[in-house]
């Protein structure tokens, strides 16, 4: 076979499409074993799900998929468009993540992983960390052989990073950080000593079923297509399915408050309208993908926070609310729905934590990852270090372990440095909601009347459809005109809880 | 690498777990898609379904697989017990059927089978076989082409057949049904000259979540676990599910007819049971495995027909129905429901036929079926040859071929020989009730008060359990002590319609 680029190029697409698909099935199983499955099938489950893990690696690896690799790499730069290129570096880039790790370290990680969250979730249960500090100490050792093998020039807890925020490393994100509790831990003081507004109007008895129409309803005139996606019932609301046709989201439940489960709702339906809103061509190839979790996570949270937290927003669904449960929303007026829906108080755990005090959670986790990675936190102390961070953030210091250290999943299973996604999605979000609000001057009143398609139209134009076609760094600048710039976010928290609790300027 | 076979047995093995695994993913997305998966998803599925399908391919065919199988085949039969064996000729056999085809068939079947069931649909819905006449012919051809690469030694006929119901022929076939039609055409026609059933019980308006409550709480009380299996809505009635751990049965609804939807559940619910009871080693290897078309159909008629439509469960389950549909069953007594519940009538659809008219449906298909191959029978003539079989043996003709030739699915897509074993399940069902009613004198007692649990018992030890240990003709002698015999079931309809329609003997 001649090296002609362009039939390896075909050839190369058809393998990245299978990868793709194959990879669409597993997300399926996620999702339905998420939300569907049988409790009795946990085993057989776990079981396909391995088999199908060992063809994707298969599929992933193989050799042939790593020659043409190599083949369309050599050719002039001018024989492929930026699109295209982006498929072949993308395609490079996940060849090597899965090539360059040691066959026994990938055993090694996959059996701790699944041991470790077992661990874990006993040592949770019974609030004791040393059943779980070796577990945590063997996975910073892995991690750190396998950002040795796939990122040999990055710095470990770098190259940790980059698997989720490509590009974004430890020499941007601390000042930053730094920068952001500077201004926050000042900011959640001052809220502290003012008066919370009232929240009566939220407490009630909200029935399931009034609860999952409000929420297929706001859901549906955000634009989310019930055609090419789901809404249903999960532990822990996510956003999955296979493919930008087929998106399932998910929310819970509780009697006692419909707000929790709806701002759910909105959430996922953020992350979904990315996913209905990718690029029309090459759904099944890397450059139609969504670009990386700090981008995907200012989806969700430009829906949840910058627009359906807003006045305007909650201004318009008032009479909705007030028709849905007639009896809460007497005499309450919009403002004191914002105030409401707007309160915020320091609390002991990440998921439960409003906008505000959420990076301070975000960055206590940063540093001690930072920490771990570079040896000046040993695991042995990490109750100490965290119970200290949050005394000294939030204020609080949590009374056990399974309320502190022990609380959040993803060190049982050895991701780190996924936690700054969450605090640079809430970033990116303000930024291009500001940029948003100086495109379209009357957007406030657009939302007012319950239009958001010229809100969701300007996302799709920006960044749904470009997919991985531009660096988040590139995207932001392109689309907001300069950096990433947390002044934005920082300016927005105090403007806005600045009113809501009458804080001096 | 020394050839020990043990050693190579568990290689196998590890193969044949593999796919089977594979397998399950691929019936999970089969369920999915027609219970779940929003409408916009079917292209993204189709490609996904087709990725996992070449992953299958590839792992059935592996020349690897297929040295491993002859190098197990070679040893000595006291090397492995008759369970291992049972693996390795199970596993020879879909490696011969996978191996054996040549591509350019396997391709030209894949491509003609999802265009036929596009121009099949379409044939249907304008009333013009003459559209469909070239794919059932090309069909016809293929299937003849493909018999001879996989059972040089068979009948092109019995190969089609014998890939649903192992070792069944014609030879057996044709004196059988032969038999049958001797006697259900006479006894259709005394029945169709007596005053039907009163059936107005069965008739009114039933919500659907109190027909939904009554499905769900006969499948439980059947032993259906919903610990390890669901029960949902489809636009046809199936079980599907991914692992004996992991069944999932389907229904419609119909709010003029409660009946239709709560047969189907039984019906389903009788499947579920054979894939939930099999036998608890294995689970992931074909020795475990359901037996054949027409034994699962026995498992579902079984309790459908033998049980469900039987006197003692009706005269059980009265007063619950009575409690759900109030308003119906006011003065119905146990005989009145019986009668009603039996009523039977010659109608143009096989899907809607009864016991008693049901075999006529299936001997006409197998009569086409057989002759097309032998060709005796030529594809223009078949509407012709349709409407003269439906009028001798149901008496009656179909208006249009959208009623008649072009009402079945399985032609679109190639699938013959399949037919035969509806009717095969019926005979079997009603053997292994008798003998079941012989081992356990008080069976009619006991499903009148609503006690199952003996008779499923006696058919996961009988049959459940046992995997494809047997034969399906070893088998039935084995649990009934005497080959397939119809004179059971041509005595079971007579004894009972003679009854219901007080017919003379």
């Amino acid at each position: 076979m001649k090296n002609n680029p362009r039939e390896k190029y075909d050839l190369l697409t058809g393998r990245l499409e299978e990868i793709s698909r194959l990879g669409g099935v597993m997300s399926t199983l996620h999702w339905d074993q998420e939300v569907m499955m049988p409790p009795g099938a946990a085993a057989a489950r776990a079981n396909q799900m391995a088999a199908m893990a060992g063809v994707l690696h298969e599929k992933s690896t193989d050799p042939a998929l790593g020659d043409l690799l190599n083949a369309v790499g050599l050719a002039d730069e001018m024989q492929f468009n930026p699109y295209e290129w982006r498929n072949i570096h993308e395609g490079r880039r996940d060849y090597d993540l899965a090539t360059r790790v040691p066959k026994s370290l990938v055993q090694e990680m996959a059996e701790l992983g699944s041991r470790g969250h077992f661990i874990w979730a006993e040592a949770r249960k019974s609030n004791r960390f040393e059943d779980f500090a070796p577990v945590m100490a063997r996975f910073v050792e892995l991690k750190t052989e396998w950002a040795r093998a796939v990122y040999p020039d990055l710095a470990p807890y770098d190259a940790n990073i980059d698997l989720f925020e490509r590009g974004v490393t430890m020499a941007e994100l601390s000042p930053l950080f730094e920068n952001l509790k500077a201004e926050l831990i000042p900011l959640v003081q001052a809220i502290r000593a003012k008066e919370p507004p009232h929240t009566g109007c939220l407490q009630g008895h909200f029935p399931v079923a009034k609860q999952e129409a409000l929420g297929r309803r706001i859901s549906q005139d955000m634009g989310f297509s019930f055609d090419m996606g789901r809404m249903d019932i999960s532990v822990h609301p996510f956003c999955g399915g296979s493919h930008p046709t087929d998106v399932r989201i998910t929310t819970r439940y509780r009697t006692d408050n419909f707000i929790e489960s709806l701002y759910a709702v909105i959430h996922e339906t953020g992350h979904g309208l990315y996913e209905q809103g990718r690029m029309p061509e090459g759904r099944d190839l890397p450059v139609s993908e969504t670009l990386s979790m700090g981008i995907h996570e200012s989806q969700s949270l430009f829906w949840e926070r910058m627009i359906a937290q807003g006045r305007a927003f909650l201004s318009h669904y008032l009479p909705l609310f007030t028709e849905t449960f007639p009896g809460n929303f007497a005499g309450v007026n919009a403002d004191r729905l914002y105030a409401a829906v707007n309160a915020c108080q320091p609390g002991l755990i990440r998921v439960e934590a409003d906008e505000v005090h959420y990076p301070l959670h975000v960055i206590l986790r940063y540093e001690i990852e930072r920490g771990l990675f570079d040896g000046s936190i040993a695991v042995g102390d990490l109750p100490a270090v965290w119970n200290e961070k949050m005394r000294d953030y939030l204020g609080l210091v949590p009374p056990t372990d399974t309320l502190g250290v022990l609380q959040d999943v993803h060190w049982s299973g050895g991701s780190f440095g996924y936690f700054p996604s969450y605090t640079l999605g809430a970033l990116y979000a303000c930024q291009f909601y500001r940029a948003l609000a100086m495109a379209r001057p009357k957007l406030e009143h657009e939302i007012e009347r319950g239009e958001f398609t010229g809100a969701r139209e300007w996302l799709g134009e920006n960044i749904h459809r470009r997919g991985r076609l531009l660096s988040a760094a590139d995207l932001t600048r392109q689309v907001t005109g300069e950096p990433l710039n947390p002044a934005h976010f920082i300016a927005y928290l105090k403007e806005k809880y600045g009113r809501i609790y009458h804080l001096k300027h």
